[in-house]
């Protein structure tokens, strides 16, 4: 049997997402249509259209100030400001939805565990089992100090902390309330159980949490976690936690032992090779023929705003990108930074010569993404090549232009992919870990890390 | 001219609100309906047909353990657990209406300001203007444990801290985004001036926020302004900030120095009379004639768990009403606080002989809050003597079984107001502070505390 595709929209409640000054482009409706429910409805709408998966929403919460040290750069090319959140678009979303399931970012670091439990159950429960979290542990600096922490943890210390956050929201969502807490017995005048409804008494080295839950049990209890562990410390937390795991590799060579590598951490934490779906960043630009796509590429190109991604991407390398010479080679460069640099785009393309205006010019359009431009049969190929050579299981799929790229895509590739078997024509149960794993999976399986220690009235057998 | 009446709609995402057992009645919906976007939506355009000002949602982060020293009583009666976020439900409801305004409590100790100010932005953006905040400085112990609190603030510290936290977030809705930043200028390549987004830079007690604000400026910047002072220092917070203020007399002739008060104290803060409406909370039962209502309220009575309320009333008064005797008149208890519960219901009632029974009956319906039960002319009746005699400018209505109680009020109750020129027969504009202010009054108006330190772009009229 053909090997199914997993797709999700990747975007962000914000302006151009990873393409910047597409705003200029006259199809592009994200600049006025972030902020209006009708946007996100219409959009969820094409979306299970095309049998995707989910939506996944991207957020952040400060400004990208490393470049010209100062934020002006990314306020004046909208580099994710102004922005919204994201959780409170999702139950509109859903409620004009019936499949499409809705993943969202949340941090660890700014949110207390007890209100990220009673979010993400409230979101599944409006959802019908809809919801994923994607797990961030937030490293923005301009960010931290927002929300008044001006020491902000080491890296792998971060990723410790949230790994106890986690043990709390599990317990939280699996092993607060019993299945059948909720029992309505009008003679007795009782309407739920208190023998059913436990305190977690969590208490740790970052977190002390009672419990209960203030949420009964929703759908999939706990959402489908994301996570894009990205270090050898995020990749343990994301083998340890993740159901599905995205990364951005540059090529399908480089993808290729970066998967192997991931789906060995899976087996190390005892889980099967199927409990994580791999998900692949692209940014696709997709017309009838190859050559209308390589024209609309063209178009996109000509609106794209260089400095904005360099903003973006020295926010996230932490190298101010504006100090670089235009048209000096890289390799010019003495500094360990740049050189880094260098060698992270050289394994892009080695044979280009790389300058700031080169990056530029290459990130302008899906920043870090592979761009796959052509015809529905061209980017069909492409994605099935990645699925083959690089063993992944399904892509996030990046718009240049929103939502027309969203469109062309399930009117174009998603009948391509559908008549290769490749991807669903309906879907496969009524929530998302369903969607990913199959019918029946509403809930996590018992290999998983949550589940690592049963409470009592579990292991009983409830 | 006739002096119109507000109307709030007062609920929660959670069951029977504050008319504990009414999960039992055969119309009631709430008890799955809660947690489903569907029901939401429905009462959302039944309200906007009974042209109320808003949907008013309470929340809650913890449970009521002081009745017999446990949870159990809360968790049985299904008292405000479980429970769902209301935030994100109002995006999904404001899709389906187009003047309705919706209230949401949120608390200033669980939540840091920079996040608060980003959620009810983008809220307001959703929802085309029509959100207001309930501010709530949150006192349940058992949900400070679960936030991490172990040694909560002492009540007016807590309210000294709330005042810091409006700062912040008014310099962030207000004083952060020039109206005219976003400029969209295709030649410049610039989405926005970064000349107009400035930071706050906010240095405080509590509070350290350089900001800028991650969003636009929303229809009406800071959301319509709920509180609910009910002290010393909670009196002169709610005075300064709020623009409706809610209360829970229970009679006119307590009402009308109270309110008096109320508005004396918000003239002390160079604030208009006309700034800020009072808004009583009334607990109605109608039906197409006297009897019928009468009979109604019978049939809620024969549900209704006074056990719950009084699990309730136990969290509100810190006092663990499950010690007091069945049948016991409080009058024989010795302890201060049992005197304080008593003198505090002879006020409601001074003739009634006050049991523990009877404070379990008088409350199992609508809690503390007046009951007007009757025809539509016999509650229109009732409300305009509110009105007149207490001089309030309208109410948080409760409906004892839900949805069908507010279907009643809106198909029973909102034409006989509407026949005597009492209530909007439309809506007076498009936001939710026009509803309360009239038609125009989208922002804050210039003599609030928001407003004491314009910044210097502010100040030069832009």
């Amino acid at each position: 049997m053909t090997r199914k595709m997993h797709l999700n929209a990747f975007t962000q409640c914000s302006i151009c997402h990873h393409s910047k000054g597409q705003w200029k482009h006259p199809l592009d409706r994200t600049s006025t249509g972030y902020r209006d429910v009708g946007y996100w409805v219409d959009l969820a709408r094409t979306l299970e259209r095309g049998c995707f998966d989910s939506l996944f929403l991207a957020d952040v919460h400060g400004t990208y100030d490393v470049y010209k040290g100062s934020r002006e750069t990314a306020v004046k090319h909208a580099v994710q400001i102004p922005g919204n959140d994201p959780t409170v678009i999702i139950p509109a979303m859903a409620h004009a939805t019936s499949h499409l399931g809705f993943a969202c970012t949340y941090s660890t670091t700014y949110f207390p565990p007890y209100q990220t439990a009673k979010l993400f159950s409230s979101l599944d429960h409006l959802s019908d089992g809809r919801v994923a979290w994607n797990v961030v542990t937030s490293y923005l600096n301009d960010a931290n100090k927002n929300f008044g922490i001006t020491e902000p943890l080491p890296h792998d210390q971060r990723y410790d902390r949230a790994d106890e956050y986690m043990d709390v929201v599990y317990k939280l969502w699996e092993h607060s309330w019993e299945e059948d807490a909720i029992v309505r017995d009008v003679e007795a005048d009782t309407h739920t159980d208190p023998a059913k409804v436990h305190e977690i008494n969590h208490v740790g080295e970052w977190f002390n949490v009672p419990g209960p839950h203030m949420c009964e049990p929703s759908p999939q209890r706990t959402p489908v976690i994301f996570q894009a562990g990205q270090s050898g410390r995020g990749n343990e937390f994301a083998a340890r936690h993740a159901e599905a795991i995205f990364c951005i590799h540059p090529n399908t060579e480089l993808a290729a032992p970066g998967v192997k590598s991931v789906r060995e951490a899976v087996a190390a934490e005892g889980r099967a090779p199927d409990d994580v779906k791999i998900i692949q960043g692209v940014a696709v630009i997709v017309a009838p023929t190859d050559e209308e796509a390589r024209l609309k590429e063209r178009t996109c190109r000509r609106y794209a705003s260089p400095e904005g991604v360099l903003a973006l991407f020295s926010g996230w390398a932490g190298i101010d990108m504006s100090e670089l010479a235009s048209g000096k080679n890289l390799e010019e460069y003495e500094s360990n930074a740049i050189q880094g640099v260098l060698s992270f785009f050289s394994k892009i393309a080695p044979d280009r010569e790389w300058t700031v205006d080169e990056i530029g010019e290459f990130m302008a359009i899906g920043s870090l993404m592979p761009k796959i431009v052509g015809s529905p049969a061209t980017v069909a190929d492409e994605l099935e090549r990645w699925m083959a050579e690089a063993d992944v299981d399904g892509f996030n799929v990046h718009a240049v232009t929103q939502p027309a790229g969203f469109e062309d895509f399930v009117d174009l590739v998603v009948p391509e992919l559908q008549r290769r078997g490749r991807l669903r024509t309906d879907y496969e149960g009524s929530t998302l870990r369903e969607s990913f794993f199959g019918a029946g999976r509403r809930r996590l399986p018992e290999t998983h890390v949550a589940h690592r220690a049963l409470p009592p009235w579990r292991k009983a057998g409830a």
